[in-house]
């Protein structure tokens, strides 16, 4: 290999640390051939990828890739295009705003992902991703606590709820973790004045797996649109706007963690969501309490409730076990190998 | 939509310009029922996308990005992994080293990009990407001609082929252009103090066809691997060296324009190519002119040639007309809609 006609001197100076196997290459490949350009790229991963893991992503993807090609035919412009694009998501990416997260939402691939790794057995909350805007500072409070400091925009709600497992019974010792945008649609890191948490906390539930919470009924958002991701929702006649919701995640010892968020039914774009993420399942029905007296009784002091009413939002959330988890996703590995 | 309850203030500013159609949600969607987040991705767009050619983009792009994702049952890691680097990828590349380029060489899309777009029928020169070195300044010279500068590095040899179509009838009017790395595997645009171009040259064949050229035998050197991709290729078991080669593209009046490359056989890497380029048919087994005589006839100066020996290398181009071309991709395109 060291032989100066063969090799030059690029790859004269690394062969000293490495002898990369060569293949036969016994075939031509040709599209309209029994052997194509794909099983050239599958044979060459079989004999060289030591990592079975790999081999199979690897495999998969190309198999999927090339097929995506060759369907749709694609053209050397659209491929041109395609590589500029991807190219400027990587530039335009920040440490707030990823554009191949946002592609990856945009594309249900996310929504995906998450029934992937949490699928539930029927009768559970669906789930479905986090998004950009948990914080890890949310104060711990007992059920009942108020999420929202004075001053915030919008109206006033109160949340109650119920932690349960798939018999119906309350869960034990569960916490409900709760971020959510305002009546602005503005979460509070969004302000650059943020000086502490506000319409956020994790909510420590009653023994019975009942909990409430006072705070402001959030409005709808557009998720970020002014990169590649946005110019892609446009071509495809779509908007940024999600309809707006409230984020949870429910955890206690036992069970799997179930990451969601729940809509009310009064939102826009329930069926337009550009993340996928509102199942009709996570849909709530709100009511409107106006009689001042249950306003005391649900927590609310005197004067803070403006407009005339309450919103009220009820929702239990229903737990699979780890165990319930673990061995879907077992029967769903199998089932993915056949 | 300018409720405020309904959405918040990034929305109400936008709202005057743009109301977006909502759809009914209808169905839940989730894996293991008859109505899964593909489904509903792919509902969505039937019903928003205008453009018919980016809806049967889309479309099939989502199906098989999904498909891959339930086929491994991709891990949140894994996800995650593959978000960062495809983010790292647009961030490191350069206008001379674009990422997703080598990682679509690589993963052997380009050569099935460039197959669909310049379909051959049998019996024609088989075609390859034309890699990032061409470059618009080389000059125009007739056939017989010298492509090296005195002193490039590297062993002498001569170039001998034709331009042929499928009746194995010369061409007139044809050029060739080409472009190569010299004896230690480097292109002039990689010196640093290039002036002027070598080893590079766009040759006016004979009118026959036929044509020649005094250069240097190229040796093999590696793709870019410094980056994501290189990262890839080493997870893979892949090395990045290319077998030695050189580009042409070859164009004639009323036929298909054919960009392709050539391979001796002595080199090494012909069958683990990291771009999956060295068809069998483009391989070349060379010969040695070993007398002084020959030398001169076949157009080298008194003391040109050193090392005792000039390598010569024949080929026959074969180009299909531009309504052959034209006939194989409206089949092929038919075929992919059946």
């Amino acid at each position: 290999m060291k032989n100066p006609l063969l090799v030059g001197r690029a790859i004269r100076a690394q062969l000293e640390h490495e002898v990369p196997q060569d293949l036969p290459l016994e075939r031509d490949f040709r599209e309209d051939s029994d052997y194509t350009i794909t099983d050239h790229v599958q044979e060459l991963h079989r004999s060289l990828c030591k990592d079975p893991r790999t081999l199979e992503l690897i495999t998969s993807l190309v198999s999927h890739l090339h097929a995506f090609a060759r369907e749709t035919q694609l053209t050397h412009a659209e491929w041109t295009k395609a590589v500029k694009f991807l190219t400027r998501a990587g530039k335009e990416s920040t440490d707030y705003k990823n554009e191949f997260v946002l592609l990856s939402d945009c594309m249900g691939l996310s929504a995906l992902v998450d029934e992937i790794n949490h699928p539930k057995p029927p009768g559970c909350t669906d789930g479905c991703e986090p998004g950009p805007f948990y914080t890890e500072d949310a104060p711990t409070l007992p059920s009942g606590s108020s999420l929202a400091k004075p001053g915030t925009t919008g109206e006033s709600m109160v949340f109650i709820g119920s932690v349960k497992n798939l018999k119906g019974e309350g869960i034990k010792d569960a916490t409900v973790d709760v971020w959510q945008a305002d009546g602005d649609g503005v979460y509070d890191i969004q302000y650059p004045d943020r000086e502490e948490p506000n319409d956020r906390g994790k909510i420590l539930a009653n023994p019975d797996g009942t909990f409430s919470y006072r705070g402001i009924l959030p409005t709808a958002y557009p998720i970020p649109s002014d990169g590649p991701t946005g110019e892609l929702l446009h071509a495809l006649g779509r908007h940024p706007h999600r309809a707006s919701h409230i984020h949870f995640t429910v955890k206690a010892p036992g069970y799997d963690d179930l990451t969601t968020a729940l809509y009310p039914s009064h939102s826009p774009f329930l069926g337009t969501d550009p993340v996928f993420a509102t199942k009709r399942s996570l849909i709530c029905q709100l009511t409107e309490e106006r009689d001042p007296a249950r306003w005391a009784e649900l927590g609310f002091k005197e004067g803070e409730v403006r407009g005339g009413r309450v919103w009220v939002w009820k929702y239990d959330f229903v737990l699979p076990t780890v165990e319930q988890v673990e061995q879907l996703k077992r029967a769903r590995a199998q089932k993915s190998k056949q």
